[in-house]
Order: C-alpha cells, then structure tokens, then sequence
C-alpha cells in the first residue's frame, strides 16, 4: 500500500508525520528544528526522520509516494522555494529540491497556515465542502482559501491574509505596520493585549485576581475565556468585540470568496462559542442572504496535527 | 483565418461582435433585445444577427469557431445555464445549448461583468498581468478576478461582489437589503444620491443651479464631475469621500486576492482622478507595501466594448 510523510516545519520543533494512502496518520515524530545550526542540519535531520518514521512502522521506503512539508514563511509552491523565513533564516532557499536529493522521495512544499486549511478541507473539519476559507486564530492570524482542491494563491502567492485587514475604529499598531488590523484584535495575542489594556486602566474584572498574586503574571487568552465562563463582565466584552471584529472581517471574505464553509483553527479558535456566536451574527448581518444560506461554519478538527495531515494530502494532489 | 463572435446581451440592447483570431473586434451589430417576446425570440434573433455580421464582413460560416456571450443575472458557466436574470425574465435556462443548436456553434456564457473584466484582462487595460481584479462602477458595482486567463468563480460562482461590502459609517440602504453597501457610495447612483441629500437639506454648490432652472431636473455623476473642474467644494468632498470608501473596500480585495493589476471600468469610472486619486492613497494606506509596490491600477480601456471582446476571448479559451 503507498504511503505518504507529512511535514510540519515551524522554527522551534518539526514534526515528521507517516500517512496511508487514506491519510490516515499512522505515527509521528517530533525533535527541535535546530534552525541555527543552519539549512543543511534542518533538511538532513529531516531526512533521517523520515526513514526513522518508515523503519518504526514497518513500512518499506519503496511503498513511500511522496512527501509534503509545510513551512513558515513566504514560499512559492510551484518551484518549492522558500522565498524567506525569518525564524528559520532562509531567504530564495530551494527547500524542495534539497530535501528530494536528500530522500530520493519527490517534495512539495507550502506555507504552513495553507497546509493546515488544506488539510482541513480534503481530510478534516470542512471535507466534502466545494469552496473552503480557513483562518488560523493563534498568535497572529492567516487565512487561505481551497477551491474544489485547488489551493488559491493570487500574485507572488500572497493571498488570503485576511489577518492584515485593518478594521474600523481599531488603532492598536499592528507587527506589519498598519494600525488597527484583524490580528491586533482577534488574535491570541489581540485578544489578551484586550485584556491587558482594560486591566491597566482599572477596569474591574476577575481576571485582575492573577495579578495580585503575581503583578508580573501575562494575561492570556484563556484566562479570558475562564472569566468570561464565570460570568466576568469585561471578558464577555472582550469576546463579544473580538467575535464582532472579526465576523466583520469575514463577511468581506464571505462576499469575495463566497466559500461553502468556513473553517476555524489556531489557538485562540479553543474559545469557540464564546467567540463564534457573536462573530456569526455579525457575518449574517453583513452578507446577502445567498451567501449565509448556502454557509457552514466549524472549528477546525486537526488541531495539532492539521500540518501534517495537510501537507501530506497536499503532496499527494500534486502527483496525482 | 479562425474568427471568433462575441455577444453583450443585456435586458435592452444585445451587440453581436464579429472578432479575428487575435480578438480584434471587426464588425458589431446591435439591436434592441425584445426580451417581452421571450426566450426563444432573443435567442433566434441573436442567431440570425451572427448569420448577419458573418454575410456584412464576408466571413464563411466554417471559418467561425465559437460564440461567447456575456448576460446579466446569475450565470453558471461551466452547465452554460442562466440561472436568474430577473429583467430578462430567465430562470434556470439552458441558454448555451439552445443558442449552440440555432447557431451550429460552441457556445459560452457567463456573467456580463465577468465577461467584461476578461477582456480588460486578455486583451485590454490589464493585458500581461498574471492575477487582474476588475470592477465596475456602473449603476450599481460588480466585481470580478482572472488568475493566470482563468476567472475566479467560489461557491455557487457568486464570488468577487464587491459591492455589496458594507462600509462603516455608511447607512444607505442598499438594493440587496443590507446597509451602508458601497454600491450606495462609489456608483453613479451613489455619487449622485450623495450630491441630491446634501442639496436637499440646503448644501451651497455650483450644483443648486441646475435645480434653479429645472426643479425635478436629475443631478447626475457626471454633474458631481463638473462642479468638481469648476472648484465646488461639495463635489470636492464627494469625490474625495466617495475615492475614500472606494479604497476602503478595494484594500480588502488587494489584501485577499493579492492582484498584481486593478482595472476600473463602468460609466462612474470617468470621473478618473477625481475618484481614483483619493482611492489610490486610500489603499496604500491600508495594505502592507509589498502589496502595494507590485500593484498596477488602471481604468478600463475597452469600454463599450469589453463585452463583446471578452466574450470572444472566453470562447477561445475554453475552446483551447
């Protein structure tokens, strides 16, 4: 039976994935990326991984198909070159053809945040559906839209990054540049500088109690859920905004795109309905009628291992 | 030598375009549409205009290869059906295949605004960009993205409505039930309600005068234009404000589709500078440069024509 790897690359840790032709996971493993010891130490590291993965599972290295890799960064998918990554150091590096030599294996490489929806879409939380937006609410936020199995890219592969959308009566100083953008607000970090902020100017809130244990305690997204679920009135704020925010944002998405589904993923998507009501409301109210009808709206399935899943169906669609 | 028919059909007037192989428009036709005398007369009619525009140019009916046809309402193209045109009383119409049985020719249907942004993008204002966004600011707005020679569809190919983006601080209620559109700003019909409330509750402008001497006389864009060249400040203040919303929305779409091209077509684009001076500083306010260093802004070129010739373009693609 074919066989396919899966690879998650991020600059702390990689994980190498192994797949049935069903991609279905079947084992994983994980070891710190070492991106300072440089380029050739992360992809020959990564190659012995993969034989590792193989040996572990019994599987032949003949029965393996191909292999995917999503990584940080700005990448073009169709040469497998890594435009740049500033966390991994590379800069017009041809990822692919390096790891290919290194396994023999043919590579396809992609974004990370595309891989995940990517997975999302052929193999998780929105399959079936013909048109998929994904976004990707973790410390900052990224989308990417599926088009019946075609990932969408744009000019120079930049499309989709609907967390630098500056919104309407938001100014906080965005890590791009622009003031006020989706991720300022709807992020993990957006969503606990939210809180920081109405802390710091006295505002009443249960969630002050972390810090008078600790002055020097960070606020985090999931303390807001917390108080929000012990009634805190300033979380249920913070949540109601944030929804808002960025239900506002996404029905720009819903009228441009008209996906069939939109799939929610990343770190701060665990705040669920706290965050998805108020965030559908504002969706419907801002979109014609055919659009919400026709619209399904899921947290994403994968979690942790939507990276690897994706990548993986990913590679597989290409040597189709 | 290979020749090629166009078709802009709209709820008043059809045109049939005679085209050569380099989708050069050679010939066109135009007739009122008579849609009150049904389906079948449109469709007969528009065959015997081919017959015609064929016989007018000496062209041999073998040397025809294939008819585009760009109509209002909601099109499925790759089915060929009109799935909604209300003002030609279409529902679920076949209109591809019956046109292909009276003409003995491959046809091709889409959306008129979609066909319009295809030839602005193949063979007009866009040519030689790789991913065009165009919009039309005609009575309403529509909008439209070709990747790579292919247009872009979503769910239900209801993507690229633009229009229908509800603007903050915009309360007009809109033809499609929401508020605050910015069809009801940056449209001629938008530009011109702006200048008619602000004279109605007893604005100055240049613009009173032609109410002086016509009271129920209709203050249009192209007068909101003029009194921009005479120095009106009211006009200068609807054109700045109307550029402004204009790149508001637009700096999503830059955001979303990374276009490398935006072309601006439909009878309010010949407000020109006036609207798209304020509008150009509006979405290089609101993207991350490395969208904006890459992207060309131009209006239409093809104007009355854009339908036919893209029309004609679209035959041939799906033809090649």
């Amino acid at each position: 039976m074919e066989h396919w790897i899966g690879i998650d690359l991020g600059g702390t840790n990689v994980v190498v994935g192994l797949l049935n032709d069903e991609m279905k996971l079947i084992s994983k493993i994980k070891r710190s990326t070492g991106a300072d010891q440089g380029s050739e130490f992360v992809l020959s590291q990564i190659a012995e991984m993969v034989d590792e993965v193989l040996e572990l599972n019994h599987v032949d290295k003949n029965d393996l198909r191909g292999i995917g890799m999503g990584s940080p960064g700005f990448i073009d998918p169709i040469r497998g070159v890594c435009l740049l990554a500033v966390n991994l150091g590379w800069k017009d590096y041809p990822v692919a053809a390096r790891l290919q030599e290194l396994t023999g294996k043919p590579v396809f490489i992609d974004n990370d945040v595309r891989m995940y929806v990517y997975g999302e879409a052929m193999n998780g939380a929105s399959q079936g559906h013909d048109c998929v937006f994904g976004i990707t609410l973790g410390t900052g936020i990224a989308g990417a839209f599926v088009d019946h199995g075609q990932l969408f890219y744009g000019g120079g592969f930049m499309a989709g990054e609907v967390g630098h959308i500056p919104m309407d009566g938001e100014h906080h100083t965005c890590g791009c540049g622009l003031k006020g953008c989706l991720e300022t607000v709807a992020s993990a970090n957006g969503i606990a500088r939210q809180a920081r902020e109405a802390l710091a100017v006295g505002r009443a809130s249960l969630m002050q109690q972390k810090l008078v244990n600790d002055p020097q305690a960070a606020i985090t997204a999931v303390d807001v859920s917390k108080a929000y679920d012990d009634g805190d009135e300033l979380a249920i704020e913070i949540m109601n905004h944030t929804g808002k925010v960025l239900g506002k944002a996404l029905a720009s998405v819903v009228t441009l795109f008209s996906p069939d589904c939109i799939v929610i993923g990343g770190g701060a998507a665990q705040a669920g309905e706290r965050l998805f009501a108020p965030m559908r409301e504002e969706i419907k109210n801002n979109v014609i009628s055919f659009y919400w009808d026709k619209l399904t709206i899921v947290p994403g399935q994968l979690i942790d291992d939507g990276g690897v899943i994706g990548s993986a169906s990913y590679a597989k669609s290409r040597l189709s």
